[in-house]
């Protein structure tokens, strides 16, 4: 299975935003609607094997969504819808255990560190531009599970990323050039599919 | 210069569609939209080095849209703003001649054709599943100017591909597994930015 976690620190956790300005009303939930559609879609359906978790950070109580390709319904490749789904998923009072709001996404609260500990049997790979490159000798490695840890437009703070390597996340980096969570995800993706071993 | 040409065939030439439905009012320009961001956007800002034709077929008159990233002014990330400059670059009544609209965005009546002799100079390559795998020895080839011509999600016309052949386009795949168009151009830039030559 391929993971990929989103941290946004200021996205909503709450429904009360305007599908009219994502960008401007929700904490930038936009970020996280475009790394939904990169992680899971291609061009005949949505891929089975990816699951993703987005950590909401921008309320009173942190929340998680989690969206499971295996089961997942209702998911075009615009913007829009995902950010409905995702309004779908916020408007369930949640808990600290999952409920499923529509086919495939869940909702639970709790932040980072459950997530961490959610996938702790995953070899954990913390996106970072001055990690290690990704064309050398590792990516020859990504086999069975991996988890793939990236943040938003803010990046993580101090705390998170000492949660992260203390998971024991290798540090990898795309390439020179800073790049949008979203593309990321699709570079990963690339690299899962065409990675020979 | 790096040049992105997507083809969207159903893609309106009117400014009357909706940013409330942009997939289900516009012919798929969300499609477009996308590929505009994923052409240009990086972490903290546009790529000067990118310069897009979306090529709009679903109206009576065929339309080209450029945008440019030297010159090119507002463009965010999310898919609603990008929607809502390429309706003012449809509001304009497009003659055969540029007009520029806002900032770096330009827009004329014509087709593929024209793009095409409009790039009669840069590299061209067509983007196909069965084409030849841009990791081999090809990939190291690509310097100066080099336009990648991708479809929409109803693939290319036989009389669209004799041109773009016949125009001197190499085909070129970028794996196994079919993606969409923005996903194609994240990965092409990425290509772009790594090569070591």
């Amino acid at each position: 299975m391929r993971y990929f976690v989103v941290v946004g620190h200021k996205a909503t956790t709450s429904p009360n935003f305007s599908l009219e300005d994502i960008p401007g009303t929700s904490g930038r939930l936009d970020i996280l609607c475009r790394s939904v559609t990169a992680a899971f879609v291609i061009s005949h359906g949505i891929r089975k094997d990816v699951c993703v978790y987005l950590v909401l950070l921008g309320g009173d109580v942190p929340k998680t969504i989690r969206l499971c390709g295996e089961t997942l319904r209702h998911l075009n490749p615009d913007e829009r819808t995902t950010a409905a789904l995702l309004k779908k998923a916020l408007n369930v009072p949640a808990t600290p255990e999952w409920d499923m709001t529509t086919s495939g996404i869940f909702v639970r609260t709790g932040g980072l560190a459950q997530v961490l500990e959610d996938l702790k049997s995953a070899r954990l790979i913390y996106l970072r531009e001055d990690g290690t490159n990704i064309c050398g000798p590792v990516s020859g490695t990504f086999k069975g599970d991996a988890a793939f840890i990236l943040g938003d437009h803010t990046g993580m703070t101090p705390e998170e990323e000492a949660m992260i390597t203390g998971a024991g996340a290798e540090v990898i980096s795309l390439g020179p050039t800073s790049l949008h969570a979203d593309h990321c995800i699709v570079l990963i993706n690339w690299f899962l599919d065409t990675c020979p071993i």
